[in-house]
């Protein structure tokens, strides 16, 4: 037994103190003592020690490198297969891991009131998600040490499968808001084909799950301050702009302009206009999101608008940086599958890949808008007026942004 | 003139319609109505058209690169000295806006009363600073694409300058809380002749302000909380921690054990009291600090380790985030001389630095924890509790660590 | 005087011992015996002593952050903006270091024949380069700490100046082999508008100039071995490639397939062959070309596809390496230009840029294939064959291979 | 089937048209006609489709992250150990992706005749380890995502488990030449105690091994040039050395110097001249090598010393790149060791670890001189001399340095 608070004090052996202890002691005074352990862990009385190869299941764990390219064990597999197929597993971990988090925090985000201390643990775990997904764009360097002869040694062997095959990175796509109309597909019936039927049910739950995109749309639309009995955001919102539009035309009117440069400017303050009619009028805002081009529901860009503009204020410190986190890990998808396609456009030109998932052009194709979950936080911005016409907070709006009471 | 709210609408001609205004104008019509711009930014009408090149002052600034190798221009100059210049620049350019950002955070923080929204900034710029540090400490893998005969070629006509005189970099240093008495110098006399007057000055100043370091435990002092009128978290720590020790001398004393187990396992105890009334103890306290392991007053100690005990409440979430922010700037430097001294290393073996500063044996001097500004801030996991065993918030304090007035 | 073999031997005072001689030395002894020193650099007897702060020019590169949002030196400036500059500082000076490698590559690349060890120079220059351009793509990180409303604060003083109006980065892209008409134009009117006379001509002088995807061309075609009296690669490896088509055709003859999957495998045989014709033909070829879909002349695309065939062979070691680092030097623009169109449309939305160059969208279409140089050199992996059916070397190509007398 | 030649043509469906050959055919026709497949991995006739997440083993991959503080079950993880677990997983793959590496490099470089192309393969795969371990440092940041009240939620479960044990790493330092003698060990016995009996065996046996440090010790001794019936370089190198050094004391001879400066310079040219000594003097090596100071031959260092020098000559290319890597592999092991324990400081404090292994400060200890495989390369710059003072090859030794008959 270790002076259990002494966290890991025991010395170097595979057989710790606290083992001794359990092996000494005949009656369950151990075990029971472990009750006042100062630690929520401990209660190590009845534990067996842990060793860390068994820990981290590295008998098995490192087993599971077999390659193709043995021709089923008669030949020397080639070299560079081992590198294959470890990166796609440390790939698959990292995906276990981010949808680790993603779970947990969907949990978080289904209640329909999310504690401050809630949104910390968001943005935390956000924050760890967009760390993996940097050194996922990072390990493609390690991939590109394989040139294309190399591949070619063992590529055959691989058909059909496909990295389209992941089922985690599909489902994490999933839960993120990629919607199956946005994807890439060549036919439903091939796209279903691709996938085990182990697999093709993990997706179709997936897709029948609310996703991110969901979440955080619900929970826009109750951001303070959007009710007109409350803050009325929307409506000094509008006041505002329409005023600063109003100043623009009134300052053109009375400048000295040639003919050619008024019609220039007056041209662009068109354009601006009609730009903030798109999200003014609940029609055209309709008509965009039926397009594909926006997503969410008007009232919850009301709300991510009212976030930006605000977010200095304490309560929307950590809803401020959970949207860019959001963006964070939306951004970084794109550079992942920017960067993937790079490197496959090296490795097998523009031929098809293993799964005939036709290589390149596919993945060339997924680096395009559509692809992208949270764009309509990155439009934001054009929608965000200064601060010095920011519509001040009425003083009891001031006070909410100020408290927690939870 | 644009219409101004839509931000940068100006053809990419280099006469900006602004401008264009401006000339057309024979009154004063243009630069009247630039009062009712609607950006903060505006009153474009006086204003100049903004060319890139002009605006970065590239003439002048594409000039700077001046080899010494050319010998007077008498000869071609060494090719990489072209990279050594450039890239020493570039740090300088970083180490400058490391001082931007410092500085307004010091500004901030030498306040008496910190606000929510200026406590995001804070941290805000820190973020900054720490993504500067990993820029800095990535490209030397730039500088190492350098080897040691390449540089050779030039390293004499360099003598004796060194990048030990960089002022900026020691007044960064200072600034965040290096005490002179802590930096490797070889002789008080010697340090300072390595500077010019100038640089010396600059210097000087720096050594006279009030640094991160004295700011942060001023800062940490005041932690709601510690005042024994009010929450008296000091009082209630000791005693939880002082129930973990004495349960913990219980199960041993209720476990059978040989008695070398025993022995082994109440030595542990021993030691984990001793560690803890290190910091109970003011008077041993003091002691620590005075032989320099410790460089915070016994009171901010007490505010930090508050903090990092209820960083979940609200109120503490942004000053945990402070704190961690300034681990890692402190941590990024170090990894930032630790890849230094390894370059160099490579680049001139064990011989003396071009300035004489003994190179390779001096900078690996400056990896030591000496050289750690925040080092009590990584000690603090040292007397962290479990959540389970930390205790109860108050109602009053509860309540104070959710809202905010300002 | 130091003992002069000992670079960087004098002390860290700023007089260093070498100019101490000058100063006691009243004939010329001082500065002849320095032509014995014994390094390529020294001569010290008649330098001035270097200073650290005076060698990088320090006074005048920290002056040059001069910040629009003054308004004149009326206001503070907004925060952020000196971030913005300091960063396209730093931009603009790895630019020059860029082009001062790429211009000395091309000094050597320009010759008719190239010495090994200056392929040697050249291939680490390039590793240089991309070094460089990797902390290119990962500082965007630094300007991600920006956000849209802080840019906001001073965006509109920058109207009309745009990243657009880099002409280094314009020469840059030209330098390697960007052709204007792949260049995203509104009009030649507008996009030589918006430089300055002087940049301008830089550019024209630029576009005058032998590109490196001209020099390459020139230098794959010279490939020994491609000279029908000599190896012949071409011939043989056509017949090579024949062979392989030959025999899959001969394998679907006698596999006993429904005719469904006859069919399918037939029409893959098909686009295999139409695939490989497109580089045997050279009428093909030219058509593509002509297309803007190849860029490298048919003889060039021959020299590349054996290169990279026998890359294994020790002649071609290094000019396998200098392709693949031409790819890295392409992708990692690439990367780049992505890295920011994400960060920009984070920062502006779908407005338009400062420059009233159309910012979201302009960027985007830079990330098109269009804008890759050496986009054949990645296409090559579709014409590569396993090794085992890669033409033996003759032997007096094998001897030829081995060899490097200069 | 698939026609074959065509990596990867096939339909993304998990069933392959080469396995629906094999299925229709009744004949071995499939699999004869495979042996005239064009690439080298085929053979399709007779194998099985494969399926991506069979191919990965990722239904038992994905079930290893099995948490400690479950407590058998009974409770709910603590969220943040499966990431503890993931990312350890993630290094211990990487870490038999390394071994794979360096396990085929000793087989090469086991040979007395190392073949250019050989070379090659040695220096891309040493290229590969670099590229993981750069991985290996940064995605220490993800696990910086957890803070140390986190990780007191699971810890204690962990004892006395400790990433001391991973057999890998230390087979990996072995195999790399770190020496028994060089480790920071308590005892003996308490350090065989802490691994299992399988792993210390695994060590047991690696320390058997030749390592990496002794085969290029063997390899560099064989650089040619060296024998004196040959170029004799190492004469003609101490000659040069001498000439400058003879010179330098000339030169201090004739400068008029005031008696103080004289009297400086003199003893820099001491000990300028003593460094040479300990490289020109085999007693004086040996002693060195004796201290643990120098690591390789004496031969061996004239071997580096001369490639280094010479770097230019087509012969010496890829032996100055493989040096050059060995010493990268070295320092990135150094960085990921110090940016290991900066992490671990933060975790835990000054606390011992897991496993006993005393925390922080047993990791502080890793980070010296002592656990530098190839310290003798990056102190070679010491012994260079400048390009213009390198004694020139005769003809037979260019001609030698030229050509590669295998």
């Amino acid at each position: 037994m270790a002076c259990p608070f002494q966290h890991g004090s025991v010395p170097a052996t595979r057989m710790p103190l606290a083992a001794a202890i359990a092996v000494t002691t005949s009656s369950g005074a151990a075990s029971e003592s472990a009750g006042t352990s100062t630690s929520d862990a401990a209660s190590s009385g009845e534990r067996q020690p842990v060793y860390y190869g068994d820990y981290l299941r590295l008998g098995t764990l490192l087993s599971l490198q077999q390659p193709e390219s043995t021709h089923g064990g008669t030949r020397k597999a080639a070299h560079d297969e081992h590198l294959f197929i470890v990166i796609h597993q440390v790939y698959e971990l990292w995906f276990k891991q981010i949808l680790h988090e993603l779970e947990s925090i969907r949990e978080i985000f289904s209640t329909d009131h999310i504690k401050e201390r809630d949104m910390l643990t968001i943005v935390n775990r956000l924050g760890r998600v967009v760390e993996i997904e940097k050194i996922m764009v990072d390990q493609i360097n390690i991939l590109e040490t394989m040139t294309a002869l190399d591949f070619m040694e063992f590529r055959d062997y691989l058909v059909p499968a496909s990295g389209f095959q992941s089922s985690q990175f599909r489902v994490l796509e999933t839960l993120l808001g990629l919607r199956p109309e946005n994807r890439t597909r060549y036919s439903q019936e091939t796209y279903w084909n691709a996938f085990s039927d182990d697999d093709a049910g993990k997706l179709r739950e997936a897709e029948g799950k609310r996703s991110f995109l969901e979440l955080m749309e619900r929970w826009l639309e109750r951001t303070p301050g959007l009710h007109p009995d409350e803050f009325d955001f929307w409506s000094k919102y509008k006041a505002a702009v329409n005023d600063i539009l109003a100043a623009n035309r009134a300052q053109v009117d009375h400048a000295e302009l040639t003919p050619e440069t008024r019609q220039a400017v007056l041209a662009e303050c068109d354009k601006n206009e009609l730009s903030f009619q798109s999200v003014f009028d609940p029609a055209k805002h309709a008509e965009l999101r039926e397009k594909g081009e926006r997503r969410l529901s008007h009232k919850a860009m009301q709300g991510a608008i009212m976030i930006f503009l605000y977010r200095d204020e304490p309560r929307f410190h950590l809803p401020f940086k959970m949207l860019n986190l959001l963006m964070d890990v939306d951004a970084f998808f794109s550079k992942w599958r920017y960067q993937h396609v790079m490197m496959v456009h090296r490795m097998i030109g523009n031929k098809l890949g293993t799964g005939g998932s036709s290589g390149y052009q596919y993945l060339r194709s997924t680096i395009s808008d559509k692809y992208r979950i949270f764009i309509d936080l990155f439009n934001i911005s054009t929608y965000l007026i200064p601060r010095s016409k920011t519509p001040p907070l009425s003083e009891s709006m001031a006070r909410k942004l100020n408290v927690f009471m939870e």
